[in-house]
Order: C-alpha cells, then structure tokens, then sequence
C-alpha cells in the first residue's frame, strides 16, 4: 500500500462543485488502495475577506493576533472538505496544525516548521480514514498558532510527505504541470514530464507561479518526490524529483521570464574593499531584494557596477544609495525600469558548451540587445526590454527545440492560489 | 484587584463600531484595575452562514467535523477582538479553547466541560494583557475540537469565572438586565436589581431568553456571581447569587411566558402501575420534551391526564400514543395547541399563602379560563389561551406590585444571540 500526500489548492475547492470533484477525487485515490493523507488551502477569497475586515478595526494588527485570524480559512477547508468525502460516502477525519502535529518556530506569518508528530494522522490512516489537515498553519513551542506565510499549503504537503515518509507527494493546480514557458505567451509549449528539483527551484524562483520555490528546496532536501498535476483533469502531471530524465537532445527544460524589472547603474565608484558590502547592506537593510548584479572593470580606481531590482523598487533603492553617498561616494546613477528578465532553465547545461551563445543569437536575431546577464550553473539570464517579450520567448523555445505539435491543456478556469 | 470575566454576545461585536465599543469597554474596566477575561461569541451571522454553507455539501454532516466547522466564527471573533483593543492601545492575547484549557467530553455539538486548565490565561494576565478566550468551544480527550451547544458562551464564560475564582462573571447584552417581564409586553416592566440563582433558573427556564439556564445551574453549583448587564449601556445592570434581597412586599420577583404550548389530553386510561413511565417513556424516546404533567382522579380503575408539549411536537405526540396503544390502553385522546404559559416566580413565595390565589383572580378577572396549573416551590405556572397574553401579563405584572413607573431601556437594535 503506498502513502500518498495531495495537496489542494483555494481555487481547487473554491465552489460546491469544486469542493465535490476535489472529495471524488481523494475516494478515487483510497479505493486504488493508497493510504491517502489531504493537504487543503483557504477557499478561494476567505483569507482576503477576512484580512480587510481585520483592516477596519486595526490597519496594523499584531501578527500572533493575524495568524489567530487568517487559520480560520483553512480549517473551513478541512471541515467541509470532510464533510463532503462522508457525503460521498467515503470516510475521513480532518485536522487542524495543531492536530496534525505541525510544530514550528514562533515567527507569526512565516513560521518555518520544525518537527512533525503525525500519530494522529497515522492513526486516522489506519482506521481507514483519509487525513484531511489544514495547510499553512501550526503551532509554536508556546502553543500559538502560527501560519507559514506565502506557499505555506505546498509546505505543509512536503513536510507531511517528508514525516510520513510518503510514495509521493501531488500537488493539485488549475494548470497540467510544469510546462516549458507559460502557455499563454507561447502556444506550442510543451508538458514536461520530469525536472530536477534543480530545475524546478529556478523556474520558481523565475516566476513560474506552478510550485513555491520553499516547498520545493524541502522537497529536494526530504528527497519527496512530487508530482505537480491538475486538479481539472486527470493528466499525468510533470514529476518533480532528484535526477531527471533528459530528452534526446533537450539541453534547456525550460524559459521563465520575470516582468518589472528595474536597472540601477552606479557609475565612478571609488574602488576600495568592502564598497560592495556597503551599498547591498544597506540596500537590505530597507529589505529591497537585489537580483542580478554586474561589476564592469575597473579604470583610474573607478569601478561601474549595475544591479537589477523589482520596478518597485527602484525609487527607494536610489535614495538609498544617495543617503549612503558619504560612505560610498561615486560619480552618478542611471536607471531604468520597464525591463525584463528572460530564463533559459537546464541541468544539461553544465555539459553542453554553447548554450548561452545559442541563446544571445535568438534574442539578437529579432533585433533586441541585452542589458545585462548573469549564469549560474542551470540557468543563463538576460535582461531586455519587455518589448517584444513574447517574441523573444518563442524564439527561444524554438531555437532550444522545445515546441510541441500535442495539443495542451492551458490554464484552468481561474488562476491558481 | 479583582478578577473580573467580561462575555459578549454576537450581536455586541456584530458590526466595527460595536467591535470598537466593546474593546473601549474591556479597555476601561482593566484601567480601574481588574484583571480582565473577556469571553466573546461569533460575531453576528457568521455561523449560520457556515452551516448554510455545508448544507450544500453533505445534509447530514458528522458531528466532528461540524464542530470543526463552527468554531471558527468564534476564532474570527476573538482575532479580530484582539487586534481591536490593541488598535485602542490595550494589550490583549486572544486563546481558542483548547489554548485556554476548556476540556470536555467527546459529545459533539453538546459537549459538557470536564476541566478548565487556566495557567496560559493566568500566564497572560500576569503579563498585563486582558485574555480573550472563544466562547462555546473546548477540546475531548482525544484532541477533537468540540462545541458546548446552545446557551455555550455563557456557559464558558461562567465555568471560565468559576476556574480562575473570579470575583465576578459580568454577562453583556442587549437588554439593561433582568425585567420582571417583557418589556415588549409590559411598558413598565422593572429592571430587577437582584435575583437568586433558582429564580433566574425558572425565568431563563421559562423562556426569558437574557440568560442560558445551564450557565445559571452552572454558576450556582460553583457560585459564581453574575451580573447581566447592557453592552449598549453604563446601567448598573441584574445581579444573580444566591441570596438575593427582597424588596419590600414583593413576593413575586417576574412573570414569564412561554408561547407555543400544546396540550394533549389521555381519557380513560387504564390505571395500572407503570402508566405513566411507559408513556412519557416512549415520548422521551422520541425527543419530545414535556412540560405540565396533570393527572386528574381515577374513576371506574380508570385514570384522565393531561399534559404540554412545544406545539410543534403535538402531532408526533399523539402519533407516539396512538403506536403505544397496544401497551397502555385508553379510550379517547384530544389536544389544542396555540395555548401559552403564563408564570410567576418568586423565592418569597413560599411563606406567603395565597400567592396562587392572587394569580387565579388576576386572571380570571379579565375572563380568561385557566386550563392547567402546575406549582413548584418557587413558581406557580397556568397554561392559557395565547388571546389575550399582553392583558394578563399586564393584569398579573400590576397585583403583585411589580410596576415600576421608572424609564427603562427597552432592547438593543437587535435580538440577543
């Protein structure tokens, strides 16, 4: 008998009819003869409701008092939830954080989880229960209730899969899997079958919404393997795990691009150790995540260096460097936001000399220049204008032999949570 | 300093304003320097809308999981109850029941407190903060979140107040206290300034809905003083304990009704041991609650009794009777419904003769027959046509003196919840 873990998102179970297809679903799976643990999110809007109305009454609320609040929206899930399995005439048992033995740190609001006591899941399992526990809560050593803040539910699925050692962990979406590029940018995109959790971790960090990235690095540290899949269709789904099969011939799985992205050039400044150091401390001090960054060569003393951030953020990552001009005195800045970041993703990489050349030619091939790049060991980045993105995009997913001629399930009806 | 336990209905913390107007409140009443526990219910709707909610899914849902259910409103209640004293300044830390310690029994939707273990709320206090504990919820054995049932907030409250030997169990709602009766009724109805636990048990018993009698019996048994007083309001409000003072000549300290009263006759029954039993047996059997039990005298060896039940359980009532035929045979039945309860209640009225005498006239004074009596230490009951109810409240509320010619504050803008 396998142990499997699926994971619900809000839009999954976000109406009645949802809420009946998610509940067949989880029956289906008990009645192939899997022990079946369920990890379920807030239905659709009831932790934004439930945030404006706390905004009425205190806009800064404690967060110990904000996750007391925001849980609610999960346990409704569970509750109905079960409630329609028993409807169906299928059994299960539903647990809050608490319950499920979700222990975590006390950081309200992104809470990180430290230990999990699953006897009372393995317990409901073994009276033939399906477990349906409450995603992106737990509690503190204190016996608060804390949340895990942003992709808190897919943590919840792969902790519980890590700690019952479960087969497989499924994370259900509105989308079939991971895909080469975002279906609605590029038409032909392709399913993948497998990634590497590698690959997986940066196509999430790069903006591919599919899986959080937090979740995926306790995947790859767990040795879960996950499978992403929809909970529309009964698709197979793209396979998340530690060695992927590559492809005849697939160097690059796949293309993510990061819109709204801002430049920021600091250009004669006086090289002495330790300017780096200064000017990104300083930066993170007022938490403005840098991206990309590129140092030019130095001449006469002077160095140019050049750092991407969110278009957000470029007006307060200037008046920062400003503020920090004693310390770090340079000549000027130049800025620009309205740019983008272009991705190409791929552990085969490492192996194949060219990757990056092929990648330079397709984009100037359309007559766009690059700004700025950056590669790591799986990935080669480019930042570009954000026009014309889609065309850069396809021509990559061409010149990378990743079109598809298969016809392919793109998007669910609403965007996933 | 005194320990103080503060409950608010669902209609007090209905709205932001409201919500805004019980934090000041709890906020004061710490600053005169008690220790305050504030005990809050589901704001509003908030419950029945889930209920709604999961009708949709499953008509007949597992008492677990609907206690998982509903306890969230009570959850949200006290987050945002939280947030709201501390937007005023205050400090406060919200607790669920099982953070508070509320141990029950595993019987959901009315379960029954076991132990309170109140060292997180005592811990909180000492701290400086007001602790905000969720009404009509505690935890089983088991770990299983469960419900108290109707009347489940003031009992929490009151068994809260009884643990941590509180000085005082102060109960909010939308009436300034206790009236000697309706004041929807009776204009000038008399807000009571005292009354004994065993006089509040017979009112709330007999339909003044101010007060859940188990909470009272609850109080009594561990007496716990309360007071009922108005969230809308700095009125002094009605004191329960176990003395209360008389005033001067007054023996009947309120009148109660209870509308919606049928009467079943049994004619000719034959009167042998265990009548009686197997009859309200089999009616017990199928939850049918009965109220006045008349037997008249026996004639021939064969016996008349009459007796009430809610006019909505009339017609199963008889059904009940007629399917017992074969085991306690009789020769007629006959039953009306739309009759009403009329009833006085007084501890004084055990040594003052001709109290009965008082309320026989009173009424039929203005023509109306009575139909059946019952008398207890403390009450005398008569159950009437419902036409006119206003005119013998209003007779009965004159001749024993309890009108009062005082302006009282006549109801919140909403019903109690």
């Amino acid at each position: 008998m396998s142990l499997v873990v699926m994971k619900f998102g809000g839009s999954s179970v976000g109406t009645p009819e949802r809420m009946q297809r998610v509940a067949k679903r989880i029956i289906e799976k008990q009645q192939e003869g899997n022990a079946v643990v369920v990890v379920v999110s807030a239905m659709g809007d009831t932790t934004d409701d439930l945030i404006d109305q706390s905004k009425t009454l205190n806009p800064n609320p404690p967060a110990r008092e904000m996750d007391m609040l925001m849980t609610v929206g999960e346990q409704i899930s569970i509750a109905l939830l079960s409630m329609t399995v028993h409807g169906l005439g299928g059994k299960a048992v539903s647990f809050t954080g608490w319950q499920a033995g979700m222990r975590t740190d006390a950081v309200h609001g992104k809470a990180k989880i430290i230990d999990i006591d699953g006897s009372r899941v393995f317990k409901a399992l073994k009276e033939g229960n399906v477990a349906i526990v409450a995603g992106f809560q737990g509690t503190s050593e204190e016996g608060d209730i804390t949340t895990l803040g942003r992709g808190g539910s897919d943590t919840t699925a792969v902790a519980l899969a890590a700690a019952l050692k479960a087969d497989v962990c499924e994370i259900y979406t509105d989308v079939d899997g991971v895909y080469s590029t975002d279906p609605r940018v590029v038409k032909n995109a392709r399913k993948l079958e497998e990634i590497s959790y590698d690959e997986m971790l940066e196509l999430a960090h790069l903006g591919a919404a599919v899986l959080h990235p937090r979740a995926v690095e306790y995947a790859k540290h767990n040795n879960v393997r996950l499978v992403v899949r929809s909970s529309f269709t009964y698709n197979e789904g793209t396979s998340v795990k530690e060695e992927a099969v590559m492809e005849q011939g697939v160097v690059v799985r796949g293309i993510a691009f990061d819109k709204n992205v801002a430049r920021i050039s600091i250009l004669g400044v006086e090289d002495v150790p330790g300017v780096l150091a200064n000017v990104f401390g300083a930066l993170a001090a007022e938490s403005i995540d840098v991206d990309i960054i590129v140092q030019s060569g130095v001449a006469d003393g002077k160095a140019d260096f050049s750092f991407t951030v969110s278009g957000d953020d470029r007006e307060r990552a200037i008046a920062v460097i400003e503020n920090n001009r004693a310390e770090v005195p340079f000549r000027e800045t130049n800025s620009e936001s309205g740019l983008v970041k272009v991705s190409i993703v791929g552990a085969g990489m490492v192996s194949n000399p060219g990757v990056a050349a092929t990648m330079f030619k397709a984009i100037s091939s359309i007559g766009v220049s690059i700004k700025m790049v950056s590669t790591s060991e799986i990935k080669v980045s480019c930042v570009i204008n954000s026009e014309p993105l889609a065309d850069v995009v396809r021509a990559l997913h061409t010149a990378y032999g990743l079109d598809t001629t298969e016809q392919v399930f793109v998007g669910g009806p609403s965007e996933r949570r």
